[in-house]
Parts: structure tokens; C-alpha cells; sequence
């Protein structure tokens, strides 16, 4: 596995992008964040993306040039008609236009329908709380089919994953989770590698809990993903997909009854300045010494001291700096091909002596 | 079991309110709110928390008169200190002050400290998805420790319910959820009939899953509520957790870090007006096709039609409102040794005859 610094990653990515013609700053957002993503050790939703976005704008699917459409907005809240523009652009942009709103109002959000496929929402909650703001985003796609309803069996929406993030006192908080126990990507992964899920969190078509991702892509009738909490408990996984549904396809109105068949996602933005409610050192105070007492909870596990999320990216990011990004075999080997084609160049790998 | 008509019971829990000297608006909307509560199904939460509210009265934790102070306010988000009083009428208060905010400005939030136990946040979200809202509740109290964070035995925080409530063709949904599986309520019932849990809903002081619910209330040291997804995956359970003390101490200034005594709750309460983003039409048209997806999704069990959170809730409103609501006698008799004390006469039973 060669490793490669983030600038030179990034700086690979920008080219591999603008090569199929995206606009400057989206191709350098995308970049950013994706690189990001990697660094913070979400391999899947990384550079492993890029394949998928270059052939999905080749086939028309996502658009690399122009803006998004205002489809309402009183200055407080928004809704956007992505048009398929790049996701991570379209997020970061509203939340860059929601700062400022918060700053005033204290909340401010929007709602954006027919964005491409967005990757991270951690990366992006990123984004506002470095800043020291608190960021919720909801996305479903509502072209994809992957989880049944609580107690049913037909596959109907996405996994519908939901991001919080807020400012710490070394780094961020970045809660990044979903609705259903696992995620399309990490049973992709299983599947190519020939793997079962170690704990049973599918379901055939029958409705029966599965641990074989097989019947998720080969079989016929299609199965699902658990919810969180599967057969136990899983209407709490299901009212959080109605949560994030609903803030990302109601208030957007656009979603599954329009049956869209183009790969992309619908988000809901909100950000929240803590300085507008109680300020931001009550904010802090309290949520520091949060985050503190669960790190010194005695840990079941004596070897496994608890962690708070965002602990982990934080270290992950800093080691990335420090010694570069690596790639499996796989991921490697497609951004190669790729690059081969659109004629442009691999970075250079980072040598053993620029590595601090 | 007697069965008595919700007016009478409201009339009932007015009595005893204002015989312990709460204010009439507060005694109404806590009347209200809690018969709402038992016709809903939720019958830990309604009537029942009656005696535990008149004991607090009593030794002065729950306040029963005087109104919220205002902390911060920028007309579209607010900071109220409640001063412990009744919760269910602050988060009222706070979700009629928001309706018009919100219709100004799509969204609209209060954060509220201070405030004395809330009580069913499902029939609260009701108040504005009734009126065609989009209300979310996030509920934490910074004196109780029942849960530990993800990979810890120290119980830490509490169960953090969170709701989410939307207007729907029929009737609203209502999703009430917390972070940990089951719930303080839930454990205390179990306990008090001598049962197990049905599945290892807990851990023991070394973090053991157990389904005992003594390790809660006998042991010393004591146990704690699995997050939900246990130890597969309760970071989600803990992701959610930390957003809803994010929201509800953190923003409201006033928290854990203050170690206070005092029964009580935060609580952030978000009213967003579809109308303000892509038209409460295309919100309605998006999620009532929804629900009918997940209801004639073809069920595991045949028997078992999967239902929207909410459909069960509307049922059993229209069957309280024809045949009245009946009580536990362990409820009922606590409320009788109030009316004696308080000298309120109880209400007459519902004859068979008037029950349609």
C-alpha cells in the first residue's frame, strides 16, 4: 500500500474531476471533503467514490457545471433544487449561506431536493462545528429501495443516514449514524470479499434475519437491512427513518412518490449557533465536561476506554497529516484506471523521508 | 376496572392540580395533556405520574405558579428558564409561542431549562402536528443518571426520549423514542410485578447484559440501560444521546455540569412550517404516500400489518372517546388516596349506557 499526502491527493482528485468537466469550485470541494473523508478514516465514502462519480457524469447522471435553483427562501429557512450537482458541494454551500442565518436567528436551515449522492455527513457537520456551530443534516435518496418498514419485508427506502456535529474542546463532536443497522457500502464490501455480517442484520425476502449480504444483490425477491434494533426493537430505527424522510423529502417536496430513478439524494441542513441561545461558553462548558465524563466512564473493557464520536477522526486526521493517506488494492486500482483514461496524472507517492 | 370519559377525568385532574395550588391555566394543560396521554395508550406516562407531581408539589420541587423567565430571545429562537414548573405546560407554551414564528420563518426553536418533568413528548409533538406542523422534541434530565455511554458501566445520563411529530391524511405521525431501549418507566413496572425483562435491556455494574431490572434499583453499585443497539452497535444509540444533550443542555446553559438535585428536564422543541419550504401540499403529497407504502408493505406476519407510529395512538383516541379510559388499580387507588387528602371528589364512573 503506497501512501500519499492529502495535498497531492486532493490535488489528484481536482484533476481527475475537472477532467470530466466540473466546475472549478465544486471539483475543489469535492476534492476536499473527499479526502477528508479518507483521512478521517471513512474509507468508503473517500476517494473509493470518485470511480463511481466519473462514470455516473459520463452517463449524464451527475451534473458537473452550473448552480442550484432557489425554490423558496424568507432568509431564515431555504429549499434548493440541486439538479444533481455533486452533494458534498451542494451541503457545504448551504452551509455556508446557513452561518451567517444563524448568526441572527439562531437556526436557519435547508431543505435541498435532487442532489447527486452527497458521501460523508460527518465531513460535512465538520464543516460548521470547527467553526463552533452545531450542525444536524438528514439525506435519504429516494431512488433507492434497501430497508423495510418495521415488521415488513419489501425493501422501501435508503438507510437514511443523520449527522450531528458540534464544537469540543479539542475537536469536534461528529455523530454520523443511520437508520438501519448497517449500510450499503459496508455490505458491498462483504459481498466482494465473500464475508458474512458477523451478527445477523439482514433480512431475506421472507422477513427472516440473515447474516448473508447475498440476499441483498443476488437474490429474487430482493431482501433488507435491519433497522436499528431489528426484530427486538425496530421501531426505533423506523421512527428515525420517518424523521429524516420526512425532513428531507417533505419539506423538499420531492421524494419517492415523484419515483425518481437517477441516483442522487435529498438533504436536510440545519445549523445552530449556540452563541444566539444560551452562548457559546455555556455551550461548551457544559458539553466539554460531557464528553470528559464519558471518557473516563470505567469501561467494560478495560483495554477499551470509551470514546466519544469524533475522538477517533480527530486522531485519524492527524495521523493522515503526519504520514499520508494509504488505499487498499482495489480502491487504488480503479483511480488508476480512471486516471490512466482522462490522461491525467497519479500523485506521487509520499516517500519514506516526507513522512514526519 | 372503571372506566371514566375523558372530560371527567380532566375535570378530575384539574381538581387536584388546583387543590395543591397550581395556577388554572397550568392545572388545565397538564389535565389535558395527561388524559391525552392515557386515550393515546401511553398509560405509564398520563394520569399515573399525577401522585408522583402533587408529592413533588408538596416538598417543593414541582412549582405551581409563575411563568417562564426569558433567558435570551431573537424572535425566532429563545432561551426560557422554567423554574420547574410543569413541564408538560412549558413545552405547550413553548410549541404555541413557535407556531408563529415559524410561519414567518419556516423553522423556529425554543431551548427551555430548568423545567420540571415533561412527561409524553408524543402527545406534545401531537399539539403542533395537529395544526399541520412538523414539531421536534428532545427531552434530557441533567439530575437523573440511568445510562452509560457506549462501552461504559457508569451510569451517566438519562434515557433522552426524543419525538418527532407530522401531519398526516388520517391523523398525525408520532414518533417518541429515546436513546437507551427501555425506559425508566418500563424498569420500575417490571420490577414492581417481580418480571425479567424478554431480552438482556440492561447492564449490570461490570457491564454485563442482564435482564434483571434489580441491577437498576437494588444493586449498589448499580447498573445502567443499554443504549439502543447494545453492544453491537449502541454507538447509534450514544450518537443520539449526545445530540439530545447537545440540544437540550447544551444550548439551554444548564446541565449536568451543574449537578443539579431537583427532578426536572431540558428540553429543545423545533416547530417547522412546510408551508415555509415547498408547501405543506407537497409535504402531505410526499408523506402520505409514504405511509401507505409502510402500511401495505406485505408484513413478516401475516397477522401483524405494519403500522406508522401514530395509527395505533389514533385508535385508541376515538376508543376513549366512546367508551372512556379505564385504570390499573395500583394507578387508581394512588389517585384515590390523593382525592381523600386533597378532598376531590372522584369522578363518577362511566354507566354502561353512556358509553357509545
Amino acid at each position: 500500500m503506497t501512501t500519499h499526502s492529502i495535498a497531492r491527493l486532493e490535488a489528484f482528485a481536482v484533476a481527475l474531476y475537472r477532467a470530466v468537466g466540473m466546475d472549478a469550485d465544486k471539483a475543489a470541494t469535492v476534492a476536499r471533503l473527499q479526502v477528508l473523508t479518507d483521512a478521517m478514516g471513512r474509507r468508503t465514502h473517500g476517494l473509493a467514490m470518485a470511480p463511481l462519480y466519473l462514470a455516473d457524469s459520463r452517463k449524464g447522471g451527475l451534473r458537473v457545471s452550473g448552480s442550484q435553483a432557489i425554490v423558496s427562501d424568507n432568509g431564515v429557512s431555504a429549499v434548493w433544487d440541486g439538479d444533481y450537482l455533486p452533494g458534498l458541494w451542494l451541503v457545504n454551500e448551504a452551509i455556508q449561506t446557513l452561518i451567517p442565518r444563524a448568526e441572527k436567528s439562531g437556526i436557519a436551515a435547508i431543505a435541498i431536493r435532487k442532489s447527486h449522492h452527497i458521501g460523508c455527513l460527518a465531513a460535512l457537520a465538520k464543516q460548521a462545528a470547527d467553526r463552533g456551530f452545531v450542525a444536524l443534516i438528514a439525506n435519504s435518496d429516494p431512488a433507492g429501495q434497501r430497508v423495510a418498514p418495521y415488521g415488513g419485508t419489501e425493501a422501501l427506502f435508503t438507510p437514511d443516514p443523520f449527522a450531528v456535529g458540534y464544537p469540543g474542546a479539542e475537536h469536534p463532536v461528529l455523530v454520523d449514524i443511520c437508520a438501519s443497522i448497517t449500510t450499503t457500502s459496508m455490505t458491498r464490501q462483504k459481498l466482494a470479499a465473500g464475508e458474512q455480517f458477523e451478527h445477523a442484520w439482514l433480512l431475506d425476502a421472507q422477513g427472516r434475519p440473515t447474516r448473508d449480504p447475498a440476499v441483498l444483490e443476488h437474490s429474487t425477491p430482493r431482501g433488507s437491512r435491519q433497522l436499528i434494533g431489528g426484530s427486538e426493537y425496530g421501531h426505533k430505527g423506523f421512527g428515525l427513518a420517518l424523521m429524516i424522510e420526512a425532513l428531507s423529502q417533505g419539506l423538499s417536496g420531492h421524494g419517492r412518490k415523484d419515483a425518481p430513478q437517477r441516483w442522487g439524494g435529498n438533504t436536510f441542513v440545519q445549523v445552530i449557533d449556540p452563541k444566539l441561545f444560551a452562548g457559546a461558553d455555556a455551550f461548551d462548558e457544559q458539553m466539554d465536561q460531557f464528553s470528559d465524563r464519558c471518557r473516563s466512564n470505567r469501561p467494560v473493557d478495560p483495554a477499551r476506554p470509551v470514546r466519544v464520536p469524533g475522538d477517533q477522526a480527530a486522531r485519524s486526521i492527524a495521523l493522515a497529516h503526519a504520514e499520508g493517506v494509504g488505499y487498499d488494492a482495489a480502491t487504488w486500482t480503479a483511480l488508476e484506471t480512471w486516471a490512466r483514461d482522462l490522461k491525467v496524472a497519479l500523485p506521487t507517492a509520499l516517500s519514506p523521508k516526507e513522512a514526519r
